[in-house]
C-alpha cells in the first residue's frame, strides 16, 4: 500500500471566492497499486493537473456545461497521467495519457470508457518543455488561444490591427498576446498588478498596458483606440472591460468570448457586471462569439501540434506558468487564479518525486514542495 | 409656384416616444417648378418615403451612426423620388431614384453629390407591385431580412432548425419569417398585438406566436425550444426577448442583431433592459453579430433583385403595408411604429395625386388622406 493524496469536493459554495478547506479540501487515502482491481481501464500515476478558472463554476451547485463536483470525490482537472498498468490494448506501462477529466489525485484508476472519450496517447516530450507546458501554453491554454483566434478572427488578423486582451498575464491571454504580435497587431492588455503590466509590455511586447484594478479601462481603451476604435477583443473577463470594449470597438470589431471570470465568483448576481451598450453591437456590426475550444480540437489540433510547441522551445514564444509542486499545494493554486496573485499558467506537478524526468527538476529546488 | 407640404425636424427629444408637433413639426413652402435653381442637381417630385424605427435615433441629440437631424430642415428618410428637371447626366425627367437621404417633403431639389452617392436608378415597376413595396419587402427592409440571414446564419439555414423572430409582424420581421419558413425553419414569432399573432400563425405558417406585451418570453421560448434550444434568434427589439432567446438557445446558437427598438424611446437610460446571461455566449458558444443592410448591398443587391421581387409578384412572400396617404401624415405614422399600431411596413405615399401609377389606386379610395 502507498499514500494517495488528493482534493476532494468539500460543499458547494454558489458565491464569492473558493476557500480552501471549505469548498475543497485535502485528504488522505491510500492504494494498493499491485492488486487494485482495474475493470478494463488503466491505473495512473498522476503526473501534473491544470487549474482553470472554469472549474469554479463546478462548485457552485448550479447548472453548467460540464457537470457539478460529487461531494468526497476528487474534484476533476484536465491532467497528464502516465500509466502504470493496464488492461486496455491502447496503453501500455510507461505511457503518458492526456485527460480531460483527470481526478487531482497522486493514483487514480482511470475506466475504460474515460480513458477511450476523454483521453489523448501524448508522447513523453524530448524538446526539453516541462510536463507542465503541456497543459498550458502547448496545451489546452495555448490550444484555447490558437484556435480561438483562427477560428473567429481568422484571415483578419493583419498587421496595423489592434487588439485588446483581457486576462493578459494568465495562461490564454499570454499565448494570445504573443500570437497577436507575431502577426504584426498592435496589443493593449490588461492585468491584474503592476508586476504583470511589466511582464506584459517589457517581455511581450504590448504596445500598451493598464492594472484594470487601478485604472479606467473607459479611458486606456479610448487612448489606444482612437477615433477609429479596437478591431478585436479577447475577452476572458466580461464586465466593465466588456463595456469598455464595446464602448471604443472599431466598426466591423470582433469580440472572441472565451470567458467570463469577472462574474464567477460574485458575491451576489446584482454584482455582475454586464453591458449596457449592446445596441453598438448593432450599429458598428460587432462579431461577439462564445468559444470553447473543445469544439475545435479535432479541426485544429495537428496545425497546433505543428507549429506552438516547436516556437516554445525556440523561445519565439515565451511562457510564464505558475507551478505548484505537490498535490496539497492545489487549494492554494486555485485560489491564487482568482485573486490575481499567480504568475501565468496554474498547474501543479504532482509526481514532485521525478521532477526532473518532467523537466522541473531545477525549479523544484528554489520550490516549496508540499507534501 | 405650388405648395410644398413637409415635416421638418422641431426639437431635440432623448427619451421617450417621438412627439408629433414637439419632435416633428408640419410645415408648408412654396417652391417655383420652373426656375427653381439645380446647381448640378436635380429636382425631384418626391413620391414615397419609408419610415423606420432606427430614424428615431437621429431625434435625440446625442452620437449615432448617421448624423442628427437639423432643426427646420425636413427630417431625413429611405425613399423614392421622380426626376422632374435635371442637371445630371444619369438622370432625365420621368427616371426614378431610390434615395437613401429623401427630405421628407413633397418636392427637392437634391444635390449631385448626394444624387451620386446616395441615390441609385430604379426602373419603374411593372410587375404591379405598389412603389411602397419597393421601401418594404422588395426595398431596403426586404434586403436587410435576405441579406443578413445569407450573410451571418448562411447555409446553417436548414429544414428542421428553429429560429425566434421578435418584431416579426413588422417591415424586417415579415420577410424574415418567410424567408426562413421557406427554407424549412420552423419559427416562433412575437408581435405586440393578437392580431398581428393572428397574422403571423395564420398567414404567415409561423409554429407559434406569442403577445410580447401580456406573455412571458422566458417561458414561450422554453416551450418551444425544449431541451435543445432554439438555434437562430432574428432581433429586431433586444431587450428582455433577447436575454429569454440567451437563456434558451441552442448550443452554437446565432443572433442576428439587426436592432434594439426596445431601447429607442426609453424614458431614463436604466429603463433599457440588457441582458444579464452573456456567459452563457460563451459556453453555448453563441455568435451574436450586428448588421447593416447597408454594408452588404453591393455584394447581396443582384440576387436579391433576381429573386425577391418575383416571389412577392407571385404570392409566394406575403406583404403587409402600413401606407399613409400625404406627407403630412407621417408624423403619425412614425409614432405608429412604436405604438405597435402600424399593420407591417410603415412608409408614405407622398405623391398622392398619381396613386394609380403607383399601383396604390384602390387602397387610395378607403383610405385618409392628408392634404
Amino acid at each position: 500500500m502507498v499514500v494517495n493524496r488528493r482534493i476532494v469536493f468539500n460543499q458547494v459554495k454558489a458565491t464569492g471566492l473558493p476557500e480552501p478547506g471549505v469548498t475543497t479540501r485535502p485528504e488522505q487515502t491510500e492504494i494498493d497499486l499491485d492488486n487494485v482491481a482495474l475493470n478494463g481501464g488503466v491505473l495512473v500515476r498522476n503526473v501534473a493537473a491544470s487549474l482553470d478558472p472554469t472549474m469554479r463554476n463546478r462548485m457552485k451547485g448550479g447548472v453548467y456545461f460540464t457537470p457539478n463536483y460529487v461531494k468526497d470525490e476528487p474534484i476533476l482537472c484536465i491532467g497528464i497521467s502516465e500509466v502504470l498498468r493496464s488492461e486496455l490494448d491502447a496503453y501500455k506501462p510507461g505511457d503518458l495519457i492526456f485527460i480531460w477529466s483527470q481526478p487531482l489525485e497522486e493514483y487514480s484508476v482511470l475506466p475504460r470508457q474515460l480513458v477511450e472519450q476523454a483521453g489523448r496517447k501524448m508522447d513523453v516530450p524530448t524538446n526539453g518543455l516541462s510536463i507542465t507546458t503541456y497543459l498550458g501554453a502547448a496545451g489546452m491554454a495555448g490550444m484555447t488561444a490558437y484556435m480561438s483566434i483562427k477560428e473567429i478572427i481568422g484571415d483578419r488578423l493583419q498587421p496595423g490591427t489592434t487588439m485588446f486582451v483581457t486576462g493578459a498575464a494568465g495562461a490564454v491571454g499570454q499565448l494570445v498576446v504573443q500570437i497577436a504580435r507575431q502577426a504584426g497587431v498592435k496589443v493593449i492588455a490588461s492585468a491584474g498588478s503592476d508586476d504583470k503590466c511589466r511582464f506584459l509590455r517589457e517581455e511581450l511586447g504590448c504596445e500598451a498596458v493598464f492594472n484594470y484594478k487601478t485604472a479606467d479601462p473607459f479611458e486606456e481603451l479610448k487612448k489606444f483606440g482612437g477615433e477609429r476604435g479596437i478591431d478585436f477583443y479577447f475577452d476572458n473577463v466580461g464586465g466593465t472591460q466588456l463595456e469598455a470594449y464595446i464602448e471604443h470597438s472599431a466598426k466591423y470589431g470582433i469580440i472572441v468570448a472565451c470567458g467570463y471570470i469577472s462574474g464567477y465568483n460574485a458575491d451576489k448576481p446584482e454584482d455582475i457586471v454586464y453591458p449596457k451598450n449592446l445596441f453598438k453591437v448593432v450599429t458598428r456590426e460587432l462579431t461577439y462569439r462564445g468559444f470553447i475550444v473543445s469544439s475545435f480540437i479535432q479541426k485544429h489540433l495537428a496545425s497546433f501540434l505543428a507549429e506552438i510547441p516547436q516556437m516554445i522551445a525556440d523561445g519565439k514564444i515565451k511562457v510564464k506558468e505558475d507551478v505548484t509542486f505537490g498535490v496539497l499545494g492545489a487549494e492554494d493554486a486555485f485560489l491564487r487564479l482568482f485573486t490575481g496573485d499567480n504568475e501565468g499558467k496554474v498547474a501543479v506537478l504532482i509526481d514532485v518525486d521525478h521532477a526532473d524526468k518532467w523537466n522541473l527538476g531545477e525549479r523544484k529546488k528554489t520550490a516549496k514542495v508540499w507534501q
